[in-house]
């Protein structure tokens, strides 16, 4: 039975609809259209007004798809935007054009905008805000990072009152899924890589996936919102995992890690750094265990100290729950009179830091010679840059030669990579084979 | 550099204080207080209102504390409840009496109440936020589950579309690391009983937390919450840690398993279940790894699939952090004109059913003579109750006697009660030494 949520007295009108203009019709659109209609009744008594899509635009009208909806298909942006009717457009064509201008014209015509794009959000962030706030209206983007894990609501409000040093996010479910897969079962990185396109996980052009792009964008969008300072793509260093090699798992594995590809975003004296890159993780940190597609966000607040967040990273219908919740979201904030509640948070300005001013641990992999005397000059030419060397692992390969893992304690980026320079030219190295950054242990 | 959220031409007298009722100066209220004074700046700018703590309701005023706020020390209610400058009362006093009472009060005098008690939410819910809709104020209680944890505005928001068909939690600390202590270091009940009340982790009298009470309340607040019709404590079925041996952590070890204190809401044909018990969960749930006195959250809905939240479910700071997230959402609320904008999401009535009705898989550890057709009697006496056994452990004890642990495929727990009795009274059965829930592996 359900019972109304309104006081004795109070007129809401439950035969007004909310109306909405639907942009693309893709995987996660179909899974919107679904929720919004077999939930049809539940969520009109959960917002007060019953919620409805109009019209839904896509690119060539052959791509209308079956009967679930009796939403009008168009391939005219302006039928949505010149529809007063239409209070919220959702946009979810993805990319940067013209999802970024059909957005904005929506804002400015005083429509409310909800978006899965972080193509768009952490590259134009500020200007779709600055409009949201003139036009009044709300701009919502929870599935723009992590698909269905609730995050960007959770930093917005619940962890509003901390202040945040580090978020750390395994973000990318196609390079977890290669890993994992890498891992476990000891692929190599081109065999995984047609596996995971074999299964759709990854795409015909794997370049934003694999090498790190999708992430930054990503952490840019956490990094905003976790320090109230803008951060866009372009200040965030992106690494992929091209480079990893089974022998790299293996060593890690033995050293007492596991490999990831990890977005972090530290706020420190130096202001915020950004950053995309595979990362050597204690196996007993909480990201370790997190395999396969799904993703996990780990955050660092003063006052709530470790917190995680976790579960399906994409797909139709975790992505379609994390948009949904948002026009949820609009409409009360309409049905209140309540929109644009909450807008930009980014109420600071803060200096963001290059890569070769972050420190880190290191996982240095070398081909030298085996003979006396190796190590210590390897060690010795780290120690000019200050670089310390903190475990030591030595295989024999073939005809006297070693391969040499050598993980260091934190240092400067550009420090590790002067003495990698010199290295590369000593004649008893033969090959820098892989440098990885390292999430330290915890002391015992 | 602080920038302004507002619009030109849009005027917020950032001189009006909105003006705090503290019931409570322990731990987590000194948390608050901190939180608080130390961000006032910021919070401002956030909130477009300052927020100030006017007066602090405490027993006796010996329990006066520092100099941390200028806030007025009061012993009567009514200095809080009578000053209409107060427009948010802020519940920390825990326990029901007279916690429930002040709450009810304040919401009928139209102060928004902010609490972290979870004796009261558990169990007069529905009469607080009746009084809550009827004044057209908020009612948040964050901090009541999970400690600092975002959970409950995930659940009434992030995942307001899911049907959501299981809400699984470790949500009592004490237990959670007491039970870690007992696996890692094989210590026993008593020994690491006294040891968690020697760090301030258990109180002196430990039953609210090792009787399963402090957990089944909070489960009781996430069932509502999950499936949207109240459930109450009264509702839940509670099962302690108190039988737990450090002979069943090695079996379940061995089984690869870990034993957890869970909380589990579930919703299905029959209605809803909520209950707490210890629990054999395999060891690569998400859930395995959560260790000493963190928290986690599994929530499972349609569309979102998967996900967990995992924090510190307790401590000063970590639960100032969730009072004081819902605080601002009430400044926020009274900022714009919106309270009462989110209330209560019980909008369904759905029957709980008993413990009896409930299936899960069991745990059976029993002394037995060492003599043939042993396993096969007991294996006939729990097929006869429709039980079938997934695997055994057997291992010589002394003089002819064994120990038995079997694991059962899920049965209805009446069904595994009735062969429990026969067992019982069997020649060859000395002893059914402990009988504990399994969660099913994954089928690989």
């Amino acid at each position: 039975m359900l019972r109304s949520l309104f006081m004795e007295g109070e007129e809401i009108d439950m035969t007004k609809e909310i109306q909405i203009g639907l942009l693309g019709y893709g995987t996660v659109g179909t899974g919107v259209v679904k929720i919004l209609e077999n939930n049809y009744e539940h969520l009109k008594i959960k917002v007060g007004a019953p919620i409805k899509i109009k019209k839904i635009l896509v690119r060539t009208p052959s791509k209308m798809r079956s009967a679930l909806t009796d939403a009008k298909i168009v391939t005219d942006i302006n039928e949505i935007l010149d529809d007063d009717d239409i209070k919220i457009v959702v946009e979810l064509m993805g990319g940067e054009t013209p999802a970024k201008d059909y957005m904005l014209e929506a804002l400015k015509r005083g429509k409310h905008v909800v978006t899965a794009n972080k193509d768009v959000m952490s590259k134009y962030g500020k200007e779709l805000f600055d409009q949201a706030e003139l036009s009044h209206v709300d701009l919502l983007f929870e599935a723009s990072v992590g698909g269905g894990i609730p995050i960007i609501r959770p930093l917005k409000q619940c962890l509003a009152t901390n202040n945040i040093s580090e978020v750390m996010g395994i973000i990318n479910g196609t390079t977890n899924y290669m890993l994992t897969k890498m891992t476990n079962e000891g692929m190599d990185f081109d065999t995984v890589l047609a596996e995971a396109q074999a299964k759709g996980y990854a795409e015909s052009d794997p370049t934003a996936d694999v090498e790190g792009l999708d992430a930054a964008r990503k952490i840019a969008i956490l990094a905003s919102l976790a320090f109230g300072a803008r951060v866009t793509v372009d200040d965030a260093y992106a690494e992929g995992i091209r480079n990893i090699g089974v022998e790299d798992i293996d060593y890690a594995k033995e050293l007492g890690y596991v490999i990831k590809l990890v977005g972090i975003a530290k706020q420190d004296d130096l202001g915020i750094n950004v950053r995309v890159h595979p990362l050597l993780l204690p196996k007993d940190h909480p990201l370790a265990s997190v395999n396969d597609v799904f993703n996990a966000i780990f955050v660092k607040g003063d006052a709530v100290g470790e917190t995680m967040f976790y579960g399906r990273g994409a797909g139709e219908m975790p992505t379609a729950s994390a948009v949904t919740a948002d026009i949820l979201d609009v409409a009360r904030d309409i049905v209140h009179g309540s929109s644009s509640r909450i807008l930009c948070t980014c109420y600071n300005d803060k200096p963001t830091y290059p890569i070769e001013q972050s420190v880190s641990a290191y996982y240095i992999r070398l081909l030298v010679e085996d003979k006396p005397g190796v190590l210590a000059a390897i060690a010795g030419v780290l120690g000019e840059e200050n670089v310390s060397i903190c475990s030591v692992v030595q295989k024999l390969k073939v005809d006297h030669h070693t391969e040499l893992v050598l993980i260091t304690y934190p240092v400067k980026d550009e420090g590790v990579k002067k003495a990698l320079k010199v290295i590369n030219e000593m004649p008893i190295v033969d090959k820098v084979c892989n440098v990885i950054r390292v999430e330290q242990k915890e002391q015992a």
